[in-house]
């Protein structure tokens, strides 16, 4: 049975920037899992997700948090599954601080992060993931592809012609 | 049949590093090729090698690269595989160069970045990704996993002997 | 027959600022081609223009990119002309991002960074360089330079009534 | 009876600068317990001491990680006791990433941050805490901030001396 | 009797973040006295009211202070009292140069970091310090820290109900 | 006639890294010249050298400075050749100071930016800005991209033996 | 004859911000001389005023210029008189590229630098170097400081007011 | 009379580079006070320094510290002289943390701040400043200034000999 993925914020107010990945991840056809889970304030609910996603039946887990971004790092800490983090811009530091935070993981315990608030991108990247043992899905990720390049060569094409 | 890592780097004078990822992942029992392949200097290459990954038998691609790292970017371009990049650190700005030319992507092309010379998690991720369709391995890593969490209590309590 | 000027940028979303470096080119009079080209989703297109630049009566090309900006390490690793690389400010990082994986080219392949969304400079220095070969544009480049002071001055003097 | 202090490294190789906050806090004559404890690797560990650390007559915990340094922060998440976390400057970007993981933590669950590797006044904070409740050691302190003046008054009788 | 706590900032314009900080006090029911005071402007006032506030019943101080932030600084010269500094966001630079100007104290005289702008942790702080020899306000804290889960939580069974 | 290269470094403690620059451009034919001037130092020599360079047949310049890097862009503001700015990494802040101070610089007077101590590359892009108008020139250019490639083929051949 | 102040900017798009240092100037009753000069547009003009500026009577010379930041170091080349910096903001990097091209000066060229858009200390720094020979300039600004700290103290008990 | 010059450091470790301030002074024959004050340590003595140091005939102040380095500031707080600060590049950030904390002083109260360890540039600037009603020391500073251009064009020539 294809492997469900799961996407883990920190705080209800990153929703607008989490829901990318959420919308990346059903677009593609992946059943997706969404919660908030924090590692500051219910550190025992997160950990025992990332305890048990393994066997309830997850591939992977998108894990977004911002500032001191501890979230994906207290989910991999308890996983050997593969855990994206994103690193979510607040108010202060332009979003270093979480990617610091999120990046910089001692030896054994890796965190897969993309670039600051880039939410669909770890819907993307959780598909990749996904997609090494479902042919379909990587199907859909090379067509995706395609379309990414011909749109951009459609946008060329538009500014030859307004320019012309 | 279990898929192999590929392991590039950008220069050859990175191998002192990128071999902790070879090695993790040879200890891990996974099949493993790296080669040195340049983003500018070799460009043809390494887009024909990710272009190529996913039918030649790769499941995940490692690429290190310091500086204006654009190597896994380059290869995320040209795959759907998952790719993972390692930041190098060279002589100027500590790595915070390598660190944001990989992991900013923009959408569409995702690197699953780790920290700044970061060689060995880059293997262990590449090992939790390639685990998810290889039990035997899922189970290596959440040995390694026991083991780790054992060294540090076992250096807990050999400090407790030398304080005590 | 003079040497033309490409524009290459990595979205459309960049031509609110790129299109002050190309009418500082047309300003100058000098034959520019403009086209939206990505190094992460259309890397062939990007690759090939840069092969056939020379031949195509290109004397330096300009590329505009943010974030993890490849663009014109992508395009340099391509070429011998002079690649001009503008690094966009985008949403995180005040730009800083691209700024580095512009500037920071390995040995050998060398980008001529301008400042952060620095357009028109780029524009500049395009002409400054297609200028070797043709000594009516350095004279329009020199009148450009005697009128930019004469600005200066006729703001002093404005500053000066306003203050008496 | 008065409070005890303990001191949390997330790695053994922390042990020489961390053994500053312990001779300073022993110095002054607090009772104080050394563990070796990860965020990362051994989390229900670090949780559980955490959880327990005021039953078990602590008073403050000081907590020293460094890169993304989750360990302070995963300590505070399970206690109401004052956490005192120190940034270990490590290979890579001078501490910045242990001073932001470790300062910028959300609403409820604050860590009291010291400078990155201060040690010494990891201690003596911890010390100004317990302080609060224990008068002798207040006295104990003001001691050390008078003897600590009048070493400044004698180095500059020195170079009095020396420049005379 | 119960220790008071003090709350000082280096401008008024700092109140509207500052509040946070006495009111998160105030509703943990902690006698807490504000004041403006400059290390630049009124030195000596600021350097009068640390020396004489632990005879004048206070446990623990908070300052508050903006740009080269000396005031927390200026404060913990002067006392040996736990010192909270609060870094400021100003016009310039995100708060890194209060972050830096705060938290990177001399040996001997530490102060107590918490992120930018990070008012009501320092309140949260102030209170964990105060209730070391407050049992009363040691059970507020663990209500507080109970119902701050709880709330995350409710905000995740809210989520899943909104995406069923 | 060929136009010839000039390189000015504001200090002889630079030369250990801008001889780089020379050989670079002494290996590709080019005629150079070398000087120190400053533009602090010695600002009336910076600002003729430049007014005069062109009539003097020089087609590009290289300056190398480090700290407040101010020579490339004194040398700029004189001048409508192209100007390449090295740089210089100093003693503090990693040559963070100097690129800031190369790069950023005001419209109408761009400097064409190296990396930091990138020496060779400064080089390479000025035998590149030469080569518009010297077809042999272009053809050793083109050599020596095609020997670099090589370079690193034969670098992963030998790794490959290696490895074997 | 009391000597003058001069204060130059890069650009008169910094007038808003540096009116406050002329402002504060003539509200001391200095002699001031305001100019828009650019460092690289106008290089000449901006020499020689820095060269005669001590013949004319100046005693004191502000300069005020963004991003790479010239101005200051160019005024400072020509002249033995003490010349403050004033760093900018401009759109991009928070002004830090200004504040490191203004005060890392090499050695021998200093540029007193205040900070960032500090337009209004730029006004007291140069009254505060007059005053060396000014009493009366003097006793104003001693004036000025205890003006200063009474406010400071007027918000204080309007705090306690409106507290109460 | 001359005014006399204060040199003031945090500690007497930053001795090895403060002397070029002292140096510096001397050899512009300034008479010269040297002493270790600290305001974290020696508050006290600081403050009553600054306020005394007009009327002891000190005409400026150089004041170095490293880290969040405050002493410029406590003395600017405390005096109209004008006050030159040394940020000191310490163990960790490179000197950005005492930069910051030296230069972004608030309104009213400035620092005449030169690059990190740029002590001798101290000296230069204090000297600049007693030169306002010294003319002999003027005539000192220019004859200075023309030595060092005439090192710098030395120093070219001798380039020009080993080259040619």
């Amino acid at each position: 049975m294809a492997k469900r993925a799961a996407v883990i914020m920190g705080s209800d107010s990153d929703w607008p920037v989490v829901q990318k990945t959420v919308s990346q991840l059903k677009s593609l056809g992946i059943d997706t899992e969404v919660h908030v889970m924090s590692a500051h304030r219910t550190p025992e609910e997160a950990s025992a997700f990332a305890r048990d996603a393994r066997d309830n039946g997850f591939g992977v887990i998108v894990a977004a948090a911002g500032m001191a971004a501890h979230l994906a790092g207290v989910l991999a800490a308890n996983t050997i599954l593969p855990v994206i983090g994103i690193p979510m811009k607040s108010s202060q530091l332009e979003g270093m601080d979480a990617l610091l935070s999120t990046v910089m993981m001692p030896p054994g315990v890796p965190v897969a992060t993309v670039g600051i608030n880039a939410a669909a991108n770890a819907g993307t990247l959780a598909a990749q993931i996904l997609a090494l043992e479902d042919e379909e899905l990587a199907r859909r990720l090379m067509d995706a592809k395609r379309q990414m390049a011909e749109s951009v060569r459609e946008k060329d094409r538009k500014l030859q012609e307004e320019l012309a």
